[in-house]
């Protein structure tokens, strides 16, 4: 079995004659460089970019790919007829849910507003300690749209909180859908990018929202139709928005994103840990091994609906 | 019986005639501005400068102090002899020990560097996802010193983030201080200012943390030697600080803290809420009630160590 992983040392141990090694398994190694013109089982696939996402798609002889990643939007039109396509959802899910719980928390206790005082140097003080305008998460209620395991992860965290959570499910009437988004305060989206998600949070979802609640993005970007985001903020409707994904995304130098006041922006990197490429060498090594034994690998993705 | 309380709305309502008002109390109003010169039996102890204070502590017929705050080293000096003093620890508690898990949640998620970059409009990224140096607490042994009420809120917040907790005690022997500290990722200081304290984290203390540890601080500003930090940063030694007190305080323009990379500085608002103020004066309210009825009200301060 020839099997093509990044070029990374986290990867090259996998053909190793140690406990980080695939016996059996010959490895051929892609970059945004140079990716080999070989015939080749597999391809696990991670940070590459479209060109070398296109390469990789045509090698000969594929059978299946492993993206290292949670959501499958940028390879599914690519993806050739009949090979198997996996993504890694537990890869990420936990640092994702610890990744938003920071980011509320965070917004509730101005530390954006604070950190903004201490590069001016600047001692922030108010007339009385309500002018601060700060929060704990106490009592607030929190909305999970796409309530899955990372959801789940996160109801866990927030709840010694004191946060009262409900989710919003595909199984989710609009009605019930449209009751819990007047109520809540925070709406976190953890939706995949699908044809019927993308642009699912515009300016009559927005305005069903309780004035003051906010926002937290750490599914994709395009589930929010940015402009009415920024509408929805420079109105005062909403509270703030905590985004680690946007649309478009990169965002570029100049958008207006950028200066909004209760605006927190982390560039797409919820999941990421110090050790976040050994656990995805990890993964991709029980994946294998789990393949060798002629067994089904768990996160074969069906029909792009894994929330 | 007459008692002094700040001139705040929320104080104000306490002569109502409704659920919040004190029956059979009377009240009188002292801001930075103005303090009554009557005589009254109780002063309640909030948001007043050294000055107000000490005009405050000579009002005729004292015979208690209720200080809304959970420190008390700013008053002890100051107290007449015979006068008893009440502080307000539970007012304060949650919403410190919530401060602090934010802090280190943020810390370990790079906010505050990627709120530098958002100033910036700069969308952050790095080679690979291993760059940022991205935690989450995971598997973070955690130490929390004065590990008293606080604490045990902030554990219970902590441990659905996987980290391990441990408490240094007025019990805990020098020889079990140190091992704990050798071995921590985060010190967490919530001791309060004594003559016991004041400085305790000299450069021999942050000598014996391991390299790379993070310290925070909801204390007291003076528990910390602010130039031993500053060393302990520079040479790298520290991976960081979390402060929501500083020596001095507040923090003037221009000190080197400020510019720290790896220093997160809020100006002593972990406890601040915006129903803050409300709160303080529900408490005043169930403390007089308590007292009129003849019964000794929660947080007598014997001897200064409360934690």
């Amino acid at each position: 079995m020839r099997v093509l992983v990044p070029d990374l040392p986290e990867f090259h141990a996998l053909s190793g004659h140690d406990e980080h090694g695939v016996p059996g398994a010959e490895f051929a190694f892609y970059s945004k460089e140079q990716v080999p013109q070989v015939e080749a089982e597999g391809v696990v696939l991670w940070l590459a970019g479209g060109e070398t996402r296109e390469k990789l798609m045509q090698t000969p002889g594929l059978k299946w790919v492993l993206t290292l990643t949670a959501g499958i939007d940028h390879i599914q039109s690519h993806l050739p007829g009949g090979v198997a396509l996996y993504n890694a959802n537990r890869l990420h899910d936990r640092a994702v849910a610890v990744h938003v719980a920071t980011l509320m928390l965070s917004a509730m206790r101005g530390l954006h507003h604070f950190r903004d005082a201490q590069k001016e140097g600047r001692w922030a003080s108010t007339k009385t300690p309500n002018d601060f305008g700060l929060h704990t998460l106490d009592g607030q209620k929190v909305v999970i749209w796409g309530y899955g395991h990372i959801g789940q992860i996160l109801e866990g965290l927030l709840k010694p909180f004191g946060v009262e959570v409900d989710g919003i499910r595909s199984g989710t009437s609009e009605l019930q859908r449209d009751g819990l988004l007047s109520r809540a305060d925070w709406v976190v989206l953890l939706l995949p990018s699908t044809s019927d998600t993308r642009g699912i949070v515009n300016a009559e979802v927005l305005g069903k929202l309780k004035p003051g609640a906010w926002l937290a993005n750490a599914g994709r970007g395009n589930l929010i139709v940015t402009g009415d985001l920024l509408d929805a903020l420079n109105s005062g409707h909403l509270g703030g928005a905590a985004l680690d994904v946007t649309d478009p995304e990169p965002l570029p130098e100049g958008h207006p994103l950028w200066a909004q006041k209760n605006v927190m922006i982390t560039p797409h990197i919820a999941s990421t840990t110090v050790d976040l490429v050994a656990r995805g060498a990890a993964l991709t090594r029980d994946f294998l091994l789990t393949l060798q034994q002629g067994q089904e690998p768990e996160g074969r993705v069906l029909d792009g609906q894994k929330y």
